[in-house]
C-alpha cells in the first residue's frame, strides 16, 4: 500500500478535503474570490455525472433549453420572498459596452424569474401543458465563506423548470424528479444513499411552497444537501402571469416547479466516499475504471499491457494505459489511489513470467495475482462489487452515526458527531430555532420507513437533524 | 407542398431569417438587450453539434475543464492588444454580495487571460507539454446591433487553449484544429463547405500572431465566419509568464494557441441551408431525422405508424411519432417543413389500404408512395443522399456567386451579391482599407488550390472578399 500524502481525515477533515481536491487535481481556486477552476480530472467526473443525469431528465420528459445569464434587476423583485432570499448573494452588472446601464443587470443566481417570463409566453393552452424544461448552466451566488465544490460564488448545475395545469400534476412531477431522477441517480451512479424528505418552512427555497431534498452523510458525520426539487405553488405563476386556456375555455393559473443539482455533488462524492488515501470513485461514474500500469520494462511487458488494455476496452471497460516507466512506479500508484481509480492492473516482468498480473483494488483494498486470461472477467466482477461495496459502506456509516432521540438535548449531543432523528412533533419550529443557534439544522422531515411525508403534520414525521455543509 | 408562412428570402433576407428563428421555434430574444433564449428545438440541434465537436476535440487530444466566468479587470490589461480589442464589449460587475467591489470584475469575453494564469501554474516541465485544454462555456460581448445566433451579447461556445514547447508545435496544433476538427465537422456534420484561410492583420484576433478562419457563404451571398483557430505566439506566454523547464534544464517561454466555435454556427446553418419553407437540417445533425406522421385516423393507421417508428428506431434512425390527429395535418406538415426535418413518413388510411405510405423529403423535395416493407431502407438511403445533396447545393451556390477578379472596382462590384477572389498582391492592405469603407472585408487569404498560405506574402495568395455577418 503506497504511503499517504494527505492529512488523515481523523486529524483534520476540512484540511483532508482541501488536500484531496488539490492533489487529485480536481479543482483549484479561481482568481476572483470564491470562484473555482475545475481541472480536467474533476471535469471528467462532472461530465459523466452530467451525461447520466441528462439522460434521466430526458426520460422524465423534460427538454433542454438555454436562458440568459443576465436578468433585469426588476425581474427578481417580482416575487417577494425570492428577492429577499437572493438579494445578499447577487452579483450586479452596472456597466456594459463602455456605458453605465439604465437598468442594473443581475447575474442569475437561479432562473425562476427569467424562465417564468417565457413560460408565460409559451403556455397558451392546456395542450401546451405540462411544459417541462431543463438547462445546464452556470449560476452566481456571492459567497463569504467559499469552499470548492460546496459553496462557490459560481457553480455549474442543471435547473429544471416546469409548468402544470394542476397542483396535483406539479406535485407529482416534483416528486418524480426527486425520486426517479435524483435519488436513483445518486444510488445507481454515485453509490450514495440519501435520505429523502421535505424541508421545514425555515429551510425552504425562497419562493417555494414545498422543498423536497436529498441529504447525504459525509465521512465526518455532517450532512450535505445533494439536490432539491421544489413545488412553487402559484407564486411564480402569479408574479409572471403564467396562465393557460383550459379545455373549458377558461383562463387558469399554472402551477410550477423547479429542481436542481450541481457541482456540489462533486463535493459530496469526495466527502462521502473518500478515505485517507484519497478519492474513491464509484465504478459507474469513474472516467477511468481500470488503469493498466507498466510496472517496469521487461520482456513482453509493454505488449502484454497493451493487449490487456485493448481486451478491457473491447469489453466496455473504461481503461487507460500508464506506460510512463521513467516515473517511479510508487509515485504513479499513489497518484492512481489519490484519483480513486477503482482497479489497477499492474503488469511487471516478474508476474508476467508466471503468466499473471497484479490486480490492485482501490475500493475493496488489497492486491492479488490474476492469470492473464482471467484479468478481464476479474476486473468486470470487481467493478460490479465495488459499486455495491461503496454504497453499503456509506449506508453502514450513516446508520452507525445516526441516533434516534426523543429530546432536544440528545439531538444536540448526537449532532456533535453525526445525525439524530427526533419526532417533529417533539422538536417543532421552536426546537429547530434553538438548535440553529449552535448551527444544527433540520436537514429534512422524513417518515420512519424512508418515505416523504405529505405534510409536516402527518403522524410519525421525523426530523433528521445535524450539522451541514 | 404546404404553403409558405415565411417572408421569401428574395424579398427580405434578414426578415426571412427572423421569421425562421421564431417560427421554427429555435430561439427568442432575452429580456436584457442582445441576449437570447435558445428554445428546445434550437438547443437540441446545438446539443448534437456539441456532442460531435466534443468527440473530435477529444480525439485531437484536448481535455475539457472549466474556468471561471469572472475575470479580475487587471488580467485583461496584461496583454495590450487584447484589452484594446475587447474593452468596448465588456460587461463589468461592480457590486457583489451587497457591497461595492474593490477590484472590478469583467464577465469573460473569452478566457485567454484567466486560462493563461493557470497554464503558467501547470506547465512546469517539458513533460507537461503540450497542455491541451478546452471548455464549453458562455461568454459575454456587449453588442450594439444584436442578432440572434450571429451577434448576441451572450453566446455559448467552446474555447480551446493550449501551450506548447515550440512555435512549430503550436502552429501545427492550431492547423490541426482548423482542418481536422473544425473543417471536418462543418463538412461532415453541417454539410457546409467552408473556405479555409488566414486572416489579414486587420482582421486578426486581438493578441494573435495568426488567425486561421473558416468562412461559409450564406444564401444571400454574404459570408459568415464559422470558427477561428489562433496562433498566439508568445504574447500571452509573456504576459502570464507561461514558461517551462526544458529537457536541457533551461527555463523557456511557451507558445500558445486558442480556438473557438459557437452558437453562431446555428446562424450559419439557418442561412447556409434554409429556403423559403424554413430550415433544412442536415441529416447527421438533425435531432429528428424522420417524422412518422399519422395523416388521419383509420383502420390500422396508428398501429402501422407505431410499427414504422419502432422499425426506424431499431435501424438507428432518430425518428419521432406525430399522432396528433386533432391538429390539422397541413399545419403539422408546415411545422415539420419549418423545422427542416429531413424526411416525413406520412401514414394515412388510403395509402395504407394499398400497403404503402407517402415519403415526403424536405431536402430533395417531392413526395412518393413507398411500400411498407421498403420504408426503412428508403429512409436510410434518403438520409445519406440528403447530406451529399445539401453539401453540393451549398458548394454550387458559393461557386456561382464567387467571381475571380483583378481589380478593386470589380471586387467591390462582386461583393454586392457575393464574393470575389482577388490576388492579395493586387489588393494589399490599402485596397483592403478602401473596401472596408463600404463594409466589404477580406474574409481570409487562401491559395488557389484551397490550402492555407504559410504567410501573406506567399506567391499566388488570393484574398476572398465579401460582405459579412
Ligand atoms: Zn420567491
Ligand atoms: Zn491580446
Amino acid at each position: 500500500m503506497p504511503k499517504t500524502v494527505l492529512t488523515p481525515q481523523s486529524e483534520d477533515f476540512p484540511r483532508w478535503y482541501q488536500d484531496v481536491v488539490a492533489k487529485a487535481e480536481l479543482a483549484d481556486n479561481g482568481p476572483v474570490r470564491g470562484t473555482m477552476v475545475i481541472r480536467p480530472y474533476g471535469y471528467a467526473i462532472w461530465e459523466r455525472m452530467q451525461a447520466d443525469m441528462d439522460r434521466r431528465i430526458k426520460e422524465a420528459g423534460a427538454r433542454n433549453a438555454y436562458f440568459p445569464l443576465f436578468i433585469p434587476e426588476s425581474y427578481l423583485t417580482r416575487e417577494a420572498e425570492h428577492v429577499e432570499g437572493f438579494s445578499p448573494e447577487l452579483a450586479v452588472v452596472t456597466h456594459a459596452g463602455g456605458k453605465e446601464l439604465e437598468e442594473k443587470i443581475v447575474v442569475r443566481p437561479t432562473s425562476e424569474t427569467v424562465i417564468g417570463e417565457y413560460l408565460a409566453k409559451w403556455t397558451q393552452s392546456y395542450r401546451d401543458l405540462p411544459l417541462l424544461l431543463n438547462q445546464w448552466a452556470n449560476v452566481v451566488r456571492w459567497e463569504l465563506r467559499p469552499r470548492i465544490f460546496l459553496r462557490t460564488s459560481e457553480f455549474l448545475w442543471q435547473e429544471g423548470h416546469t409548468a402544470h395545469a394542476t397542483e396535483q400534476d406539479a406535485r407529482a412531477y416534483a416528486k418524480r424528479i426527486h425520486e426517479d431522477v435524483y435519488a436513483a441517480f445518486m444510488r445507481e451512479m454515485l453509490a450514495m444513499p440519501v435520505v429523502l424528505g421535505r424541508k421545514t418552512a425555515r429551510e425552504r427555497f425562497a419562493g417555494a411552497t414545498n422543498t423536497l431534498a436529498l441529504e447525504a452523510m459525509m465521512r465526518d458525520g455532517k450532512a450535505l444537501q445533494m439536490g432539491t426539487s421544489h413545488e412553487l405553488g402559484q407564486n411564480f405563476a402569479k408574479a409572471f402571469d403564467i396562465t393557460y386556456l383550459s379545455e373549458h375555455g377558461r383562463q387558469e393559473m399554472c402551477w410550477t416547479t423547479s429542481w436542481g443539482t450541481s457541482t456540489r455533488m462533486l463535493g459530496g462524492l469526495i466527502m462521502g466516499h473518500g478515505d485517507d488515501q484519497g478519492l474513491r470513485v464509484p465504478p459507474r461514474l469513474a472516467p477511468v475504471q481500470a488503469l493498466v500500469m507498466v510496472v517496469k520494462d521487461g520482456e513482453g511487458v509493454q505488449a502484454a499491457a497493451r493487449r490487456l488494455l485493448s481486451d478491457l476496452l473491447a469489453r466496455g471497460v473504461r481503461a487507460e494505459l500508464d506506460a510512463r516507466v521513467d516515473t517511479p512506479f510508487g509515485r504513479r500508484a499513489v497518484d492512481a489511489e489519490l484519483k480513486g481509480i477503482p482497479v489497477r492492473v499492474e503488469v511487471g516482468p516478474r508476474d508476467l513470467a508466471d503468466g499473471a498480473v497484479t490486480l490492485a483494488r482501490r475500493i475493496a483494498g488489497g492486491k492479488s495475482a490474476v492469470p492473464l486470461g482471467a484479468v478481464v472477467d476479474t476486473v468486470c466482477t470487481a467493478l460490479e462489487e465495488d459499486h455495491e461495496a461503496l454504497y453499503a459502506a456509506a449506508l453502514a456509516h450513516r446508520d452507525a452515526n445516526t441516533s434516534s432521540v426523543e429530546s432536544l438535548e440528545d439531538a444536540a449531543e448526537a449532532a456533535r458527531t453525526g445525525w439524530a432523528t427526533i419526532p417533529w412533533s417533539t422538536l417543532g419550529p421552536e426546537g429547530e430555532a434553538s438548535l440553529a443557534e449552535s448551527s444544527v439544522t433540520v436537514r429534512c422531515l422524513t417518515m420512519p420507513d424512508g418515505s416523504v411525508p405529505g405534510s409536516e403534520s402527518d403522524d410519525g414525521v421525523l426530523a433528521v437533524v445535524g450539522r451541514a455543509y
